[in-house]
Formats: structure tokens, C-alpha cells, sequence
């Protein structure tokens, strides 16, 4: 009774408000989208990312304008996913390295900056999680996004809902320090899963001299039969597969999206993980009844999954 | 409406079904405990454990009537852990290796035993964890409960329920292939947790003569200065920093409980742990945020929290 009394009242208040906007805050561009309430997209909007705290949270407002234009009296609420340290209880925001950002009152300021609407913060992780689940239509029980970018950190849904954790580190696993090669990670601690596991360590590993990505080169060199691209190769495929095992067997999620700049590499990918999970799985039945690979499903390249997600994680 | 309805049918048609039988199976013994309503334990009993699933049938509904027999008209339910995989929605268990059980419905036989009151059945970590945490009364949203026993496992509690992954295997930390010492695991893996971290890993690594439990007798010998405890110390030392790592890391628990047959050690056990995680947080300012030897916390030893967990469980 008490349920359908304040869910009455709270449609009385707002008939029409149904509109959400979100925005993804990366260290080179910034991407906003503007959703019906069946997460469509209705509006897309891209700036480069400026960098200082009032000119991230001038182009945010700016954005979230552009694409609510049209609708703005009927948006009901701003979502942003960004990097660094993220309290999405307060929507305060620390150490965005990339943007030059130490400490900012994001929603508080965003809001401000558009009349009041709600805003909610949540880690960029986290909300591309949320977007990749919803344009996949993943609606299983526990998902894991295993973001393959600058870093490594994997966003957690169970039952819908963004798993924080205690501290808001749920899903931190690229400074597990367990890879065998115990390269130094600048956090301080030695042979973090992310000083192999990541975009950014692939591109130290294997430096491609005119731009192009290094791990869809990587991987088309070892299979070439090139020796230095297959001792590289069998390096990150290594920490690929410890990341998944970490994943798979403390947290057991349905399906593990494969996200981040990485998975552009797309199918290539994909099989070179799988290609690690069933060589583990072949002396142990344990490993095998998981069915890892079975797991794995690429990241939708081309959406805007981060802005999306952050929408939607203002929502769940 | 709908809910308060419910809840006075189901009131009306049992006024006093309100306590609850909870049954620890072990390789060792098998113990069982009655319940209130509040969780208190009014009766408790145990016996040694034979093999066999008939056996282990008999001896479960022996038990439970023993402890039941004051109020038997008076119990709603009878929960039982127990180790092997289990499947907790239909009661079926399989590969107790312990026990010689291949295969069993165990929740339908032992119900069949007891005049067809609901049975639900649990795996053994999952329902000390949540036994050890009604014991300690810890009711935070997330909490891991580490089972050093002849295993290494995680019993994971989410907002009051049991985590238990999409195949049942949520926590089975034991068998992630990332220990740098590459011992040669049964279950097919190199380098399993498990293979350092656990009471019979530490029983192999540093075998008493004289039947005393050996982590109590390891950390007394490595402290006073004997080189080759030292060395052993350091090594499952390490291993539990980097499950500690791995759980706090992938889930972010508030409360690390730490149980299983090693936690018997007692203080000296989180000592050592909270030494190694305190080293590995010097140089690391993230490790250090995340404050590990706060929350660790020793499972309670004389208590029987796997028998209450399993009631428990059965509950929520």
C-alpha cells in the first residue's frame, strides 16, 4: 500500500519527465547521450576533453544541454561515468590524473551549472558495465565487464545493480601483484596484472612505430610465426588469462564482457583469450566444468556505451 | 497489501514453526544444532562421520531428530552444509570425495527420512560464513569469509544472501594458478592457491612429527629464528597475502573473516597475515587506502558456526 502510494504520488509530480542524459568522461574526448526511457538513444554529442576541473565540468554541462535541447523540461536526471576516484554516494570525484583534476565537487557542480537537475557520478568502469550489459541485453544474474584500457579493472553487476564493494575498489584487480614477470607498476608494488594486462602495457611490450594499435599487430605477427611477437604474446595472453581466472572464480559472473581500448581488437582477441582459458582447462576438470570461454563476449565497439551506461547507473 | 496477506497466512497456518535444525557435514564428524527464532542454539549434538551416502543420510536425520526432539512439531526447516559440489536449488550433491559420495540427492533423502519437512542443502564454506558471521554479528553489506581448512575457498554474503556465482563456484579462490612456487595441484593446475595456502599444504610444507597442528609451531619457530621456517613461513605468507588480495581486490568485503581448521592458530595467524599486508602496502599508496588488516577478523573457534550457518541458510 505504502509502495503504490509513493509510486503515484511521484508520477503525479513528474508526468512527463522520462528523459535521461549521460556522460562519459574520458582523458581525450568527452561523449554525451541523451535516452528515451527505454535507453534508446535519441541524441549524441562529442567534444576533445579540456583539462582542469572547471573546464571538465563546464564542457559536461555544455554537452548534457546540447543533447537535451530538445527535450530539457522532461530530463529527470544527468548521469557521468569518469576515471580516477569516485564516491558515487556524494558524486565527489579525486585524482583524475589525465584531466588535471585532484579534487571536485562534480555532481554538486554540474548541477549547478544546469538548474538544479539530479546528478549522479559513478566510475567509468562501472558505467560502461552498465552500458555494454544493456546494449548487449545481458540481463543474467552476475556480470563482470573486464575493461581492457590504459589500465585494468573489471565493473560488477549482480542482480542489476552496480557492486561497489566496502571501499568502492570491487572490481580493482589490474594491482593484484601475481604476474610472473614482476615488472614494476608506478603504484609501487611489483608484477601488478595491469604491467601486462592492459592497453597501455601491450603498447610498452610491443611499440608499433607509426600509431597503429600494438595488440591487433601482436597478434598477427605471432601467428606469422615472428619469435619476439610470440614470446610478447605469450606474456599478456598469460596475465589475460589470470585476470580471467580471477574474475571467473571469485566472483562466477554468467558472462565476462570483454571491453576497453583492447577489445577494439575484436575477434583476434577473443580467440587468443579463449585460446589461454581451454589450454589451463585441459588437465583440469574443475577448470574445464567453467567453461570460460564460453563466457567471454566482446564489447559493443561502436555505441557509446560509457555515456549510455552512465545514464543508466544514475537509474539502477 | 499482497506481502502482509502472505505473511499472515503463513503465520496463521504455522503459529510456532520457528525453530530451525542446522547440520555441519565434515570429513571428521558430522554435527547438528537447534535454533530459535533469535538464532540462539538450545541443543546440540555430534558423531563421528561414516562413509557412505547411506550412512551419511541416516546420520544426518539421526542428528537432527536428536537435537529437534523437544519440539519437533515445532521446526519449519533443516539446513545442511556440506563439502563436494553442491546445487543449493534442488539439494543434489556430488564428488564428497571425503565421504565416498558420488552422487546424491541429499536435501530429498534426508526430508524423506524426516516426514517431508523442507531441506535445503548449502555448500560447507558458504554456511560457516554465514554461521561466523551471526556469531560475530557482522551485518555489512559485503563480507568474505577466507576457509583455510584442507582447501582454500571464499564464502562470499552480499547484502545478506550468499553469493553463489552463475555454476555454483563464487569464493573457489583455491585453484587460481598464480602461486610463484608452481607446486603441482591435484586437480591438473600448476601453481594453485590452494597448494601453499591451506591447513594440508602447510601440513606438507612443514610436517610435525608429534601430531601438533603445524601453523601454531611454524610461526613459533620462524620467530624464534629457525632459517628453514622462515623460509616456509615466508612462502604461505605470501600466498595469503595474495588471497587477501584477491578477494578484497575482486569484492571489496568489509570484513575479511578468517576461519577454516588453520584460523585454530589464533592471533599468531593474523599477525602474520596483517605483517604481509602491511608490507606490501608500504611502497603502495591504493593498497594502503584499502586498510586489509583492518578487516581482518579470526572466525570463532569454539562455537559451532558451521551447523548455525547451515540453519541460517536455509532461511535467507
Amino acid at each position: 500500500m505504502m509502495q503504490s502510494q509513493q509510486y503515484n504520488s511521484a508520477a503525479n509530480a513528474n508526468p512527463t519527465q522520462r528523459y535521461m542524459i549521460g556522460v562519459d568522461v574520458g582523458g581525450t574526448k568527452i561523449e554525451a547521450v541523451l535516452l528515451d526511457d527505454a535507453a534508446q538513444v535519441l541524441a549524441i554529442a562529442r567534444v576533445p576533453a579540456r583539462r582542469g576541473a572547471d573546464l571538465v565540468v563546464e564542457d559536461i554541462a555544455t554537452l548534457a544541454r546540447t543533447v537535451g535541447a530538445d527535450h530539457w523540461d522532461d530530463v529527470a536526471q544527468v548521469g557521468i561515468g569518469i576515471p580516477g576516484q569516485v564516491d558515487w554516494k556524494t558524486g565527489q570525484v579525486g585524482h583524475v590524473v589525465n584531466l588535471d583534476i585532484v579534487e571536485l565537487d562534480l555532481a554538486d557542480q554540474v548541477s549547478a551549472q544546469l538548474g538544479g537537475i539530479p546528478v549522479h557520478v559513478e566510475n567509468d568502469v562501472n558505467a560502461a558495465a552498465v552500458g555494454a550489459a544493456a546494449v548487449l541485453h545481458e540481463d543474467e544474474e552476475a556480470i563482470a565487464f573486464l575493461n581492457l584500457g590504459t589500465g585494468l579493472a573489471v565493473g560488477l553487476i549482480n542482480n542489476g545493480r552496480i557492486m561497489h564493494g566496502a571501499s568502492g575498489s570491487a572490481g580493482e584487480i589490474g594491482h593484484i601483484p601475481i604476474d610472473p614477470n614482476r615488472f614494476e607498476c608506478p603504484c609501487g608494488q611489483r608484477g601488478c596484472l595491469e604491467t601486462v594486462c592492459s592497453g597501455s602495457a601491450v603498447a610498452q611490450l610491443w611499440p608499433t612505430d607509426d600509431g597503429r594499435p600494438p595488440m591487433p599487430d601482436l597478434i598477427a605477427r605471432a601467428r606469422a610465426g615472428e619469435p619476439a611477437a610470440q614470446r610478447v604474446l605469450a606474456k599478456v595472453k598469460h596475465a589475460l588469462g589470470d585476470a580471467v581466472q580471477i574474475v571467473a572464480q571469485a566472483v562466477d559472473p554468467n558472462t565476462i564482457i570483454v571491453g576497453g581500448g583492447m577489445a577494439r581488437t575484436g575477434q583476434p582477441l577473443l580467440d587468443a583469450m579463449s585460446e589461454e582459458l581451454s589450454a589451463r582447462a585441459a588437465n583440469c576438470a574443475f577448470l574445464e566444468s567453467l567453461q570460460l570461454p564460453a563466457r567471454l563476449k566482446l564489447a559493443p565497439a561502436d555505441e557509446p556505451t560509457g555515456a549510455i551506461g552512465a545514464a543508466l547507473a544514475a537509474r539502477v
